[in-house]
């Protein structure tokens, strides 16, 4: 720099730093594993360690580098370990990094097609790519978006728009009561979308679920028919293929017909479980969803693309775009009747190039290592769940469609109630994560405390969860000797 | 790795690409401007080039990374190339760049606290950084969104909150109508926050404004006392502080004592603009805006981090979480009393670890070295204003505050007509754009076509200046000696 005053860092510090980094990340990758998954920062530790004012002069990349250490790496938990077990596992892997490094660098902003030809028709690319690979037809329209709850947000806006056509001239003020229905399992972020789209809670019908924690076909069908008997509009029901909690799978194709003859919108959130489509031994559990209107799966969860890229996939693309496109004069370009505007088809009128990491991990992966990882993690997954099966204690809770095992200690002898069982699996849980090697969640079902393993880290292998299990029979011993009930 | 059928990427290769990956930004850095900064792509380009199936097998680094550099380099426009003047201009800086690095490598999830407490504390931490930088008050609270739109679209559900309490719980079917102003020149986002929120376009009032392209307040005070007469309840009035158009600043001072007067939230746009907060001497510009209820300002835009990160400052941190939050049980924790949960504080679950570039941003370039290249930009911009002014055949057609100037080739003499002139405005900068050392972009304002140059990126000097408008006096000799007006 000739400035001091002006200009980015120059390109030879970036060379040495960017190598820096490059080389602690390769060490990361290396020892990761001797980390603690679950970070053990207290509350206001690391803000106790930061200046209370930014620095006045610049600071040489050494520092802030050596803070990132010293400071920041204590308090992260660790999602990209072989031993995070925890919600739905992930990996921000190898080739997935490289594209966000590259992304970063060039800092394109795909609004639209001219803004960088590229970032559009990668993105139509890929995703149609992933059409392909997860049995869905080639041609349907997907787009990325930030996470599964801006895409089932634009999903159901565009339900929104179609069951009140003047909703984006007029609102929802006049419109009459709207309806939304999903299972008592699925994600919250259906609920807040619900409510962010001006239906209120109210405007969403929880229907139950059954045994196996499935949306039941009779329940909806009886929500729909009097509501609609009562003058409440079907907007739209949503689907969830995986829920959160166990994975269970909606029946969607009992579901299809029940939302079709109200008029109503299908959404499907596949956000972790649609990934399990690219194996077709496991199509079954999809049938129905190349039906659907929309349908949301998050590479971010369990494809192998680091946070954030979520992809909703629409058979109505010009519903979803009416439903929110606006396209301000200085946005005009000549191009825009043949090309596609991505930002006319979610919230955000800015958008990372996130094409580049899904195309990076699908071309370093390819279709065949995908599959083969995928049914990798299911066959842990379900090995574990067999040893849950097998052991006298132990309760698994719900089925395992795929990577994911939910279960609960529950001894056939003692004189445990119910609540203390909750607080002792909940126990259980903890102490396995204070131990540093492994971190699992919890969730509850039936009113009852489970534990929660899941399966979706590239470098999970069988060790991690022979450790898992051994790990919570030891902490069963002591918590069991140590428990006294609430009084 | 010893099984090929799982596992990801390896160290060791992660080592090797990686270094050729900075290696490769190193040498974009020294070598983009010699690249157009436009792309020249034509619709199709790039999908005619790419395979019409995914990979069924792996692919090395080397062959996609090549691909890259000869199928997507093409179909970039080099956004970061300090030759880009079009809508705003952004730097992703190289501090930046390490930071979306480190953040991929980890692939943290910053939900709530637990699932990784420094994504948390250190978000919290350096926005408030940010916010002293700008004037803000320190204890500010802020959080990280995607985009401008994501956060306006969260402060306007916090306004639609206070406005209608029972709102998250009853929708808005019986709430009555609202209304939320804005000026002619606010930004798309909040229209289509409007829209998304349900309130219909209906529900956004578009103040006009004074010659300067500001909101007038008698216009606004007028609208509103008219709608609260009529029992249309005033949500939020949304002050701009430097307009996409012409960087124009609604009179703040004079607009709070209206909105609060009916009780409405205000919200100010300063996704751009508010970066100049951070030289006391434009502080003039933003008074008043430490008492709206809520402020964004992008980061990624005028201050020189890679997209995306946009933040939402708010002093109503309560409603603002209030309006959107939803706990699931798999994500109640111990720690969720007494410390922060960001996902409860806008749409997406999810989030990556954005705090991170911020940080390094910040630190790299200190407080007074971001000062020296805002007022350097300044500089930069006023300085093409007065060129502009001093030439006879060219106005500018709005105040310069910043470092965006807008103008219009208007000749004293000739036969043409205001409609020729724009067509001729648009074939000048398309013609310049052609060129390829520049990226102009252009605006409508009061019924003409003008043409925008804005200076934001770190690397742009006065020479490019200089060459853009040595550009416009050639190509308008073109454009005169060929332009036939339409029959």
């Amino acid at each position: 720099m000739t400035d001091p005053r002006v200009g980015d860092m120059d390109p030879e510090s970036f060379r040495r730093w960017g190598g820096e980094v490059v080389e602690w990340i390769a060490e990361y990758m290396e020892s990761r594993e001797s980390l603690p998954v679950l970070s053990r920062s207290r509350p206001g530790d690391l803000r106790a360690l930061l200046p209370e004012h930014p620095p006045e002069e610049g600071e040489d990349p050494s520092v802030w580098l050596e803070d990132f250490r010293s400071q920041i790496l204590p308090g992260i938990t660790h999602w990209n370990h072989p031993g995070f077990l925890a919600y739905f596992a992930i990996s921000g892997s190898g080739p997935g990094v490289l594209g966000e490094m590259l992304a970063a660098a060039l800092n394109v902003n795909g609004m639209l097609w001219r803004t960088s030809p590229a970032a559009t028709e990668l993105e139509e690319h890929v995703v149609g790519w992933l059409a392909e690979l997860l049995g869905l037809p080639a041609s349907t329209f997907g787009v990325i978006q930030d996470t599964a709850s801006s895409s089932s947000f634009a999903a159901l806006a565009a339900a929104r728009h179609q069951a009140f056509p003047r909703v984006r001239e007029e609102g929802l003020a006049g419109a009459g009561p709207g309806r939304i229905y999903a299972s008592e399992e699925a994600h919250s972020s259906i609920e807040k979308a619900v409510i962010a789209l001006g239906f209120g809670q109210a405007g969403l019908t929880r229907i139950p679920v059954d045994a196996q924690f499935r949306m039941r076909p009779d329940a909806l069908a009886e929500a729909m028919a009097e509501d609609e008997a009562r003058g409440v509009r079907p907007v739209a029901v949503v689907a969830t293929l995986g829920t959160t909690s166990t994975t269970s799978l909606d029946p969607l194709t009992d579901l299809l017909p029940i939302a079709r003859r109200h008029g109503a919108w299908v959404h499907v959130d596949g956000a972790y479980g649609g990934a399990a489509a690219v194996l077709p031994e496991l199509r079954h559990h999809f049938a129905g969803w190349d039906e659907a209107d929309s349908i949301v799966v998050n590479p971010h969860k369990w494809l192998f693309t680091p946070v954030d890229c979520s992809v909703l996939f629409t058979r109505r693309r010009e519903v979803l775009r009416e439903s929110l496109s606006l396209v301000p004069e200085y946005l005009r370009s000549r191009e825009e009747d043949v090309t596609t505007s991505l930002m006319d088809y979610g919230l955000p009128l800015g958008r990372r190039f996130r094409a580049l990491k899904l195309w990076f991990v699908l071309r370093y992966f390819g279709a065949r290592g995908i599959r083969e990882r995928i049914a990798h993690h299911i066959e842990l997954g379900q090995r574990f769940g067999r040893l849950v099966d097998d052991a006298p204690d132990w309760v698994r809770v719900a089925p395992v469609p795929f990577s994911t095992v939910v279960f609960r200690w529950k001894p056939g002898e003692g004189e445990w109630s119910g609540q203390d069982l909750d607080q002792m699996n909940l126990r259980i849980m903890e102490a396995v994560n204070a131990r540093g090697q492994l971190f699992l969640s919890h969730t509850r079902l039936a009113g009852r405390t489970c534990i929660r393993v899941s399966v979706g880290n590239l470098e999970t292998r069988w060790s991690h969860l022979e450790t898992c299990w051994t790990q919570l029979q030891e902490e069963v011993a002591r918590v069991e000797a140590e428990f006294s009930p609430a009084p």
